[in-house]
């Protein structure tokens, strides 16, 4: 499934995408694509349209998308988004992801531990504020360094002036920076969400998959001074929903793609990082199923971080499908052939960007020889523990606040701080044995990649086993307690006397992490942003003005037909299936776990209409963090909910295809059926788009 | 569990191993440990008593070991030994696995598809005639060869003139070599096996655990001209089994130990071996986890080799961590430290043998330099496909055949052709979408090593993605009918004109493939052979003459006692469990997969003796492919069955402890009251011993 948070191992590049053809695009809704809506569909896009669905729109902190839906200050998005919270907020005796949770009343909503929402609200152009800070002759360290300055003071007079929280955010891998500012939203209490037997039906294997028969549905509702929040811009709700052939619009949050990569980047990510990345995936998942099996409990504990964990591995191994294809290279191969030859005629454009991609091919390189030291140390790959990110965070923090705000790291600058504070006191339970297993594995894989003999390998295990380093350091702190964080947090704490193991261990390792993170950002990261910044002007200047921007987490429109497809087997695959269309794919899977509806729904099954639309698939060009996008109709009403893509989706990371690619939704019309006649949560239903 | 087929990544290196204290020793029947035994405990091993219990062990070629239990041709093993043959003659309709098997009558018994049993009827030295065929200065590829010859000569003499299978096994790492000759049954039957459920209680979180639950048995029977073999050695059951602190014996086929290995390479192996291999393993088991989870049929198709990938990551982690402890690690260094001190000391010794360490750190290099086109290429790790195993041994077949046996592959000559063809033209059933879900992935995997530009990788894919030439190549072949291998496996068969697409692709890979395996053996197997067959000697010399060699599958006779034993973090854990604590343990476990236990134990849980001893642990020592060795008392007779080790025992591999590592076995007593009591297999119970 799509959701963002699974994205954090994904390379961290973006570009810019052209030559528009078909129901391509990510669009930004300060440069959407209104010529080719009206042209392709007779759709006017108004202004007004535009910003009713901006504002309608949702971002989650934990990754993911979400969309209001009543004027009562409802909010819809995917189970699977909300599953950290139905976990967070469980015990051992209310497992919410196996019952569901339904609060009949306002007052039996539960506040979620740690989430916060944001809604777009204004979007400022600060391209030449942020470019100005970087002066000709800088080295690409200064340059770096004082385009951070320039972004963290913007960030911080916005944040000062507006009291929203304001974020820069980096379009066309460096063309373009804006200033979003956000409503934020802290008090979010959880309403209603199925069983997560029935919002995952089919589990890993339908993962990615279609058909699929799927409630990936969850409400919240957000709070400002203890009661629900009045919206002015929700969705309408489309009872009927949308039908085969309908043109719909997506609004969310797509997390990454790098469709401008070179060949040899592509080359790199295919040979070399995926694998890798691949190889930690299936470490965790192992490591976490076998966790999970020894106990009931234990699986309670673990299971939603499983599960992230198996999405990641499968997006990955669909991703590299895509790529190691021969002739889905050629083409980019091809591509990339036609660009660099037109660059190359052009002396002008030659002299500006011709050596762009050798560029490339060098910081790849680079890339290469720093990856392991920058993901084991600043990543943290080698400390796979809650308790020592908190300690890290800490100890960062610690020596962070003594700066002025514009010589930070990027991650405590003011503008940020309260949001991190949030995250840092949050009350989220912490399970020692869980603790443990994680970071004795992720010791053990420290051990395996430096050698034993490594001399800060050594400082590390302090002459212990990985088992037995990970048992000290995990029992020996204090940091799964909020008050202790807070004492640490405090201005000038000295962190030094402290005892606790966790925080002397971050210490211990945090000289090593800084060195290898400024490398990586002097040495890789700055260089590929200017590399790919030249490239992205080169298409620009080649192939015209109808663009938009690599995805980036950042709010965009994507639009697309209701539409079915046929797979390489030649099996056809319907556009839509219907709720009776999942008992017989219960049936037909033995009704066993992961294909086990829950009880409620074979009690219901003689008063549903079996007939109702239950999920759909359509050609809109979405990513992982694009989960819990509302999907509207021409007259913005909501017509569905986007909770995965199908395998063939994965490959949209590169370059759009919509030969078999698709992304999957839930029907508005199934959801109104289900809480009606399943869950007995009509005054839920009643509400929607009221 | 220690299943020697599980084994097969494991390093090919064997040594010898002295000092001896404990119950230390993996002893070979001729060479016992007459005095230890007589000085230790005051017991007799008489020429009579080893000949007995040897003749009544028996050899799986699948891996694992066996004994005979009655006159009648009766033998005993472990269920997870079995479980291959429990799932090949299985349907989807009738899963064995799952309810068990029980044949009332011989007539009902059902013959394995490609089982051979092996008992060891005569052993001689051979050590002068096969160095006698190793020149002064040849080289170490001529050495290795002229070795070859003379084992491949030695083994054709002795299968003609015996007509018994007749193997030359190297011990001492090539200090000596003995001629093994073998009885060998093939017509073997399925008698009774209870459900997997309970006979592997607790699944893979239990897997290598103590307290343990299990009823991990089998029965077969070998019948000769279609009538059960009248079998001379057979073990007396022993009703009420053994008791707390009694000296129990061993005799069984422990598959590898690295007990002589340098620190350098104990390094090679921590640091780079073991990781890569449990990256393989940890890849395989998400693999058939995500096949196995599409519906109940892929789950029957691939859940025991799914099984067997998951018993040898659990044993891997184990090992490794066993050498990620500095501690384990300081004790080796210091043994090999002394043992080199004493060599420098001796001016004879250190011209003999004192290079032998730098000797094996460059060998070490070189392995290193080979690995991975060895592993890809040679041991197939690129190809995992049944049918490509099947292509590549028509193929090699069809060329090592041209030649004389003397200068064959050592896996051609003429005495093992039988079992070979045997194995061959079994009737496995292949299931064409396993196969191609585990081509597809290793070929990605090939692709991820080398890089989709590499020329042969280019090649082999022939312009496809992974998994559309896996479905090319496995719906192409006609490898799964008999008849297809046995047309060409005839001798003179033109395979050059086959269009079988894996005959083509093993035809395309076999050159590579055979030269890596000449530099794997010329550069590492046999100058790593003479290093070890150097330090095996020194050690001999300063140390003395009480002296076993590392495993190598071979029959070892070991010995313990019955013992308990205290967990790292004080826990004391009893020496055996009952029958009545099994209910116990599935309650607290939910009863829910793999806690569940079958009804018919719930059934009869009233008439069980809740008292009687059901698993035990002792002191023993052994590993991998002691699986189903028969444990016996002073008096010969069977009180158990060997099916595991608990995880502190998984450092048994490099050095002998009995701090904590124990042995896991299966008491006499349970299998008596299960068979009548639970099973209604009376007939059965009174054929023990009988």
């Amino acid at each position: 499934m799509l959701h963002g948070k699974r994205l954090v191992l994904a390379a961290a590049l973006a570009g810019v995408c052209m030559n528009v053809r078909a129901d391509e695009g990510m669009w930004l809704f300060n440069n959407p694509p209104k010529k080719l809506l009206k042209d392709k569909y007779g759709f006017d896009a108004t202004d007004q349209w535009l910003e009713h669905i901006r504002k309608s729109s949702v971002r989650f902190n934990s990754g993911g998308s979400g969309s209001f839906v009543s004027s009562n200050g409802l909010v819809m998005t995917n189970h699977h988004v909300g599953a950290d919270t139905l976990q967070k907020i469980g015990t051992k005796e209310k497992d919410y992801l196996k019952t569901g949770f339904h609060a009949k009343t306002q007052a039996e909503e539960v506040k979620a531990t740690d989430l916060e929402l944001n809604v777009l609200m204004d979007i400022e152009d600060v391209t030449q504020k942020v470019n100005a800070a970087v002066k000709e002759g800088m080295s690409p360290t200064e340059a770096q360094k004082a385009r951070r300055a320039a972004i963290n003071e913007i960030e911080k007079e916005s944040n000062e002036k507006t009291k929203m929280r304001s974020d820069v955010v980096t379009l066309y891998q460096g063309g373009a920076y804006h200033l979003y500012r956000f409503k934020k939203y802290t008090d979010i209490r959880l309403v209603f969400a199925p069983e997560k037997d029935v919002a995952f039906f089919g589990g890993d294997p339908d993962n990615f998959e279609y058909p699929r028969y799927d409630l990936d549905i969850c409400f919240f509702r957000v709070y400002e001074n203890g009661q629900p929040a009045k919206i002015e811009h929700y969705l309408k709700w489309s009872p009927e929903g949308c039908k085969e052939g309908e043109l719909t619009f997506v609004s969310g949050h797509p997390g990454r793609t790098n469709r401008l990569n070179t060949i040899r980047h592509l080359e790199y990510i295919r040979d070399k990082q995926m694998p890798s990345q691949l190889a930690l995936l299936r470490r965790r998942e192992v490591l976490l199923k076998t966790f999970s099996d020894r106990s009931l409990e234990n699986g309670r504990r673990a299971n939603e971080e499983l599960f992230g964990v198996q999405n990641s591995r499968k997006a990955r191994i669909g991703g590299l499908g895509g790529l190691q294809d021969p002739a889905f290279f050629a083409k980019k191969r091809d591509e990339e052939k036609k660009l660099r030859e037109a660059v190359e005629k052009d002396p002008k454009l030659k002299e500006q960007y011709g050596a762009a991609w050798d560029d490339v091919s060098a910081i790849v390189n680079e890339a290469q020889a720093v990856a392991k030291r920058f993901n084991m140390f600043e990543r943290g790959q080698a400390f796979n523990s809650e308790l020592y990110g908190i300690a890290r965070t800490l100890v960062r923090m610690n020596a962070e606040l003594k700066l002025p705000n514009k010589d930070r790291l990027r991650e405590f600058g003011d503008a940020g701080l309260e949001t991190l504070r949030e995250q840092l006191f949050a009350e989220s339970p912490i399970y020692k044995d869980l603790e443990t297993a994680k970071l004795a594995d992720s010791l053990a894989m420290l051990v395996e990649e430096f050698g034993a003999e490594d001399p800060l390998v050594a400082k590390i295990l302090a002459g212990k086993s990985p088992t037995a380093r990970a048992v000290e350091l995990v029992n020996g702190s204090n940091l799964d307690k909020v008050a202790t964080r807070k004492e640490f947090a405090q201005q000038g704490a000295d962190l030094t006397a402290s005892t606790d193991p966790m925080i002397q261990l971050a210490r211990l390792v945090d000289p090593v992490a800084r060195e290898v993170r400024t490398t990586y950002e002097t040495k890789v990261d700055e260089p590929m942003k200017q590399a790919y910044a030249k490239i992205a002007k080169a298409k620009f200047a080649v192939e015209g003005d109808s663009v938009y921007p690599d995805a980036t987490f950042t709010l965009r429109l994507a639009f697309g037909l209701v539409k079915g497809y046929q797979e390489s087997t030649g099996e056809t695959v319907p556009a839509l299936t219907t709720l009776g269309g999942t008992f017989k794919h219960a049936d037909e899977h033995g009704n066993v776990d992961p294909f086990q509806l829950p009880k409620r729904w074979h009690d219901a099954k003689g008063s549903l209409n079996a007939d109702t639309p239950f999920n759909f698939v359509s050609t809109a060009d979405i990513i992982g963090g694009n989960s819990g996008s509302p999907v509207v109709n021409r007259a913005g009403e909501l017509v569905g909910i986007i909770f995965d893509g199908n395998i063939q989706s994965l490959v949209l990371d590169f370059a759009f295809t919509d030969e078999q690619a698709r992304a999957v939704s839930v029907h508005s019309a199934a959801i109104q059926e289900c809480l009606r006649k399943i869950y007995g949560a009509a005054a839920l239903a009643d509400e929607l788009g009221k």
